[in-house]
C-alpha cells in the first residue's frame, strides 16, 4: 500500500510538472525546441564515453554497436532539430478564402515514453520517441527501462542539462523509475495526451488497453511484434544463393538476434539446399550473450518447442544462449499453424518451403501486420516479384529489395511501422522526421486577424517557412 | 436468434465482398476513385429531386437547407476527386539515399461508415467519410441511419449506379440497414480496418470501445460532442452588441440548433444586459420541427433541468421543441458544475458572465475538447484576445475571429475535430481534403527497381504529380 502511494505521489507530480509546461507554453517557441534538441545532442555526445561502457555492461551489446547507436541517436535529434528550424513541422497551409483559412500543428500535450531494451539509446531515453515529442513541442515523461537502469539514468542527466542551458523548465523532461505499476499508473494520468512505446506485443498491448479504457482515450503508438517475412525467389536463388545466405546470416545475427526488423522467415520455393546453406552459415557464428537471462531463457525456450514441433526441422543444434538456430518448415505446414508465425526474439530464422510460386504469394497474404517485407529477385524473377509486390503492401510497412530489413534509415521518407501486431496504429512511423506527427494535432484559424495569428501562419511569414498557400508551396509572403 | 444469425451472415456477406475488392486492387488505379467520385456527383445530382423531398420528409429540415447540403456533398466528392487527380493523396516522399527509399500512401482496408442524423447528405450515406474513405482507396460499408432510411437508400442507388457505371466490382459501395448489433458486428468484423462515424458522444464511445478490444484494434474516427465556446470580449460587446446578438441568435437557430458546431455556450465579461438582448433575439425567432422525437423530447427535457437547477437563469419561455432558448449563469457556478458543460443537442444557447477579463481567461481553460472555439472581439480587446488566442487550441479544432462557428468549408486548410469528447482522435479530421489521411498508412520502398515500383513513386513521375524529392517539392523526373 505504502508503495502504491508512493507510485501515484510520484507519477502526479511528475505529470503536473509536463503538464504546466504544455499550458505554460515555453516549447512552442521553435527556437526554444531547437536549442533543445541540439544541447541534448551535444550532452549525450560528452557523456559518451560513460555511456557507452555503462550500455555495455548493462546490454553486453558490444562498444562498436553502441558507438554507433549513440551516433545515430545523436543525428537523429539533429534530424528533429532541422524539421523544427525549417518549419516543415507545422504543416502551415493557408487558403485565402472566404473564408480566410489559416492551418498549422500544435503539440498534443504530455507525451510518456517507454523505451525498449535491445536499443539503450536509439529507442530508450534519448531515443526517437523521445525526440519527435520534444520536437513537436510536448513535454516529455520517460519511464526507463529496467533493463538498463544506469544507462538510462546519464542519459536523462545529458537530457536535463541540456534543458537547464537552453534555459526550459525542469519538467520539459523527467525520467521515472519503477516497474508495470508506475507505467500503468502514467498511461492513466489524466495529464499525459498520448504514449510512445517500443517492446513487446504483450506489453504494448496492455498499454494500449489502459490507454483505451479512460474516460479520455489517448493514443498509443507502441511499435510491437515482426517476423519481416524474406522471400527469395528463385532466379536470386539459383545466381547468387550462397551470398544472399551469407548476407541473411548477418543479419539474423546482428545485435543477437535482438533488432525488430530481425528476419525471422524466409520464404523460397523448392529450397535445393538453401535451408542448409544459410544453417551452415548461421552455425558458424558465434553465441553472444543476450540482453538479459529472462530474454535468453525465451530465446532457448523458443528454439526447444520448435525442436519437438512435429513437421518443423531444426538444422542447428541444441538451444543455446544467443547462438543462431535455422529451422525448416514446408508451407503447408506453415499455413495451418499460427504459431509458427509468432515472434521469436533472437537469432532464429525459419525457412519456409514452397512447391511453387503461387504458393508463395499464397504464404505471402497469409502474414499478419509486419515492420518490413524483403525481396531478392533477379530478372528471371519478374512475374512473381511483380505478384509479391502487390501483395506485401497489405501487411508490410516498408518493402525492400535485395538488401536486409535490419537498419533503420532516420530518413524523411521511412517508415518504420505496420498494421497490427507490428505496431498499434500502422498509420504512424517511429523512426524518421515524419515521427513527429504523432505528437501534433491540427489547429485551424478562421479570419483571425494577422497579429493575432501565431508566426507561423502570419501574412509576412517572419519565419520564412514552407507554407502551401492556395494550393501552392512557396515561402513567400502573403501580400494582401 | 433468428435475427442474430441473419445479422452476423449479412455482415459477413458485406465485409467479405469489401474485403474481396481490397485485396483484388481495383480501387488502387486513381484514374478508377476519380472517375467514381465524379459519377457518384453525377448520380447524386441526377436524383437530386427525389433525395431533397425524401430528405425533407424524413428529417424536417427544409427544401432550400438540403438543396444545399446536396451540394455541398457534390462539391465534396468533387474536392477528393480533385486531389486524387493531383496526386496530393499519396503523399510521394523520395530520398535517393543511399539508401533509396520511397514513400507513398497505401489504403488501410475496408471502412465502414456511420451517417448522422443531423446532415442527411453531407454526414451520411454519401458524406465526407464515404468520399474520403473512397477517394483513399478503401471499399466503403455504410451502416444507414434509421432517422433517414428511405433518403439513404436513394443515395447508396446513386453511388451504386456510379460504381457499375465505371465498371467496379459492387461490392466497392454496400449499404446495410439495422440497428446496434448489426453497427457493432460491422465494427468487430476481423476485415474491418477503420470506422467513420458522426453522432452523439455515448455511440461514437460504444463503437470506439468495440474497436479497440478487438484482437487486431482499428481506429475509430468519432466526431462527437461540442459546446463550441464563444467569447464575446467587452470592446465587441461595447462597440456592437446589438449585431453580435443577432449573428448569434442566427447560428443558434440554424438547422434547428441541430449542427454540431452549434455555439452552445456564450462566455462574456459583466454582461451588461447582453443575455437578455440575446435571448430576446432567439425568442423572436420561430419554432421548428426537430429531426426525430426522440430528439425534440432530449431537447425539451434538457431545457426543463436548466430551469431547475440553482444558480442557472432561464431568460426564454417553456420548454418547446425547436424552440430556442436562452440561460444565463455566472461563471464561479459554471466552473464548478460539469454537468452545465455538457452538449445540448438543439436550439439552447447558455450564457455565462465573468466578472472580470481574467476570470474569462479560467473560463476558456476549463473547457474540454471542442470542435470550434469563437472570439468577438475588436481593437480594445488586444491584450485578452491575445492571452484567449493562447489558451483556445489547447482544447479547439479551429479558432474563429468575429463570425459563427456554424458554416464548415470544405477546404484543405479546414479542421474538423477536436480532443475529445469533440472527436475520439483530436488529430483527425472529418471535414477537408485532409480527412482522406485517416484512411491511408504508409509504405516505404527501400531500393525496389523502377519497374517494380507504383507508378507514383517511379522515377519518371509518369503521372505528373507533386513529390517532395530529397527535400524538395517537384513534379519533375528523377534523371539517375
Amino acid at each position: 500500500m505504502g508503495d502504491h502511494r508512493q507510485t501515484r505521489t510520484t507519477v502526479e507530480a511528475a505529470m503536473k510538472g509536463a503538464a504546466a509546461v504544455h499550458w505554460d507554453g515555453p516549447l512552442r517557441d521553435p527556437a526554444s525546441r531547437l536549442a533543445l534538441l541540439r544541447a541534448a545532442a551535444n550532452e549525450l555526445e560528452a557523456s559518451a564515453t560513460d555511456l557507452i561502457e555503462t550500455a555495455n555492461a548493462e546490454t553486453r551489446l558490444g562498444e562498436d554497436r553502441l558507438r554507433g547507436e549513440l551516433t545515430r541517436t545523436t543525428t537523429q535529434l539533429g534530424a528533429f532539430a532541422a524539421i523544427v528550424a525549417d518549419g516543415s513541422w507545422a504543416g502551415a497551409t493557408i487558403e485565402l478564402g472566404p473564408p480566410d483559412l489559416r492551418r498549422m500543428m500544435w503539440p498534443i500535450g504530455p507525451v510518456v515514453v517507454f523505451g525498449a531494451s535491445n536499443f539503450p539509446f536509439a529507442f530508450s531515453t534519448p531515443g526517437g520517441d523521445t525526440a519527435s515529442a520534444l520536437a513537436a513541442g510536448c513535454p516529455v515523461v520517460v519511464k526507463a527501462h529496467p533493463a538498463h537502469p544506469r544507462t538510462a539514468a546519464i542519459a536523462a542527466t545529458a537530457i536535463d542539462r541540456a534543458v537547464s542551458a537552453v534555459g526550459l523548465p525542469t519538467a520539459t523532461f523527467q525520467q521515472l523509475t519503477g516497474g508495470v505499476e508506475v507505467g500503468t499508473c502514467l498511461v492513466e494520468h489524466p495529464d499525459t495526451s498520448a504514449v510512445g512505446f517500443t517492446g513487446s506485443l504483450a506489453g504494448g498491448r496492455a498499454l494500449y488497453d489502459a490507454a483505451s479504457r479512460r474516460p479520455i482515450p489517448i493514443p498509443v503508438f507502441a511499435e510491437m511484434s515482426s517476423i519481416n517475412p524474406v522471400f527469395v525467389l528463385p532466379g536470386a536463388l539459383a545466381e547468387r544463393g550462397d551470398a544472399v545466405a551469407r548476407e541473411l546470416a548477418d543479419s539474423v545475427v546482428l545485435g543477437v538476434g535482438q533488432f525488430c526488423t530481425n528476419p525471422g522467415v524466409v520464404v523460397v520455393v523448392d529450397d535445393s539446399g538453401f535451408a542448409e546453406l544459410l544453417a551452415a552459415e548461421l552455425a558458424n557464428r558465434p553465441a553472444a550473450a543476450m540482453l538479459t537471462p529472462g530474454i535468453a531463457a525465451s530465446y532457448c525456450g523458443a528454439v526447444q518447442r520448435l525442436i519437438d514441433t512435429v513437421g518443423v526441422d531444426v538444422l542447428t543444434g541444441a538451444p543455446e544462449e544467443g547462438q543462431a538456430a535455422c529451422v525448416l518448415v514446408g508451407a503447408d505446414r506453415f499455413l495451418d499453424d499460427p504459431d509458427l508465425r509468432a515472434e521469436v526474439f533472437g537469432p532464429l530464422t525459419m525457412v519456409v518451403a514452397c512447391e511453387d510460386p503461387s504458393q508463395l504469394l499464397r504464404v505471402a497474404a497469409r502474414f499478419e501486420g509486419q515492420l518490413t517485407s524483403t525481396v531478392y529477385g533477379s530478372g528471371r524473377d519478374r512475374d512473381v516479384a511483380a505478384g509479391l509486390l502487390g501483395i506485401l503492401p497489405m501487411h508490410a510497412g516498408r518493402l525492400i529489395w535485395d538488401g536486409v530489413p535490419t537498419g533503420v534509415a532516420v530518413s524523411p521518407a521511412m517508415h518504420h511501422g505496420g498494421p497490427y501486431p507490428a505496431s498499434t496504429d500502422g498509420r504512424s512511423t517511429s523512426v524518421g522526421t515524419a515521427a513527429i506527427v504523432r505528437f501534433l494535432r491540427p489547429v485551424a484559424y478562421q479570419g483571425v486577424p494577422d497579429e493575432l495569428l501565431p508566426a507561423e501562419l502570419q501574412n509576412a511569414n517572419p519565419l520564412g517557412i514552407e507554407r502551401r498557400v492556395n494550393g501552392t508551396s512557396t515561402t513567400d509572403p502573403i501580400v494582401r
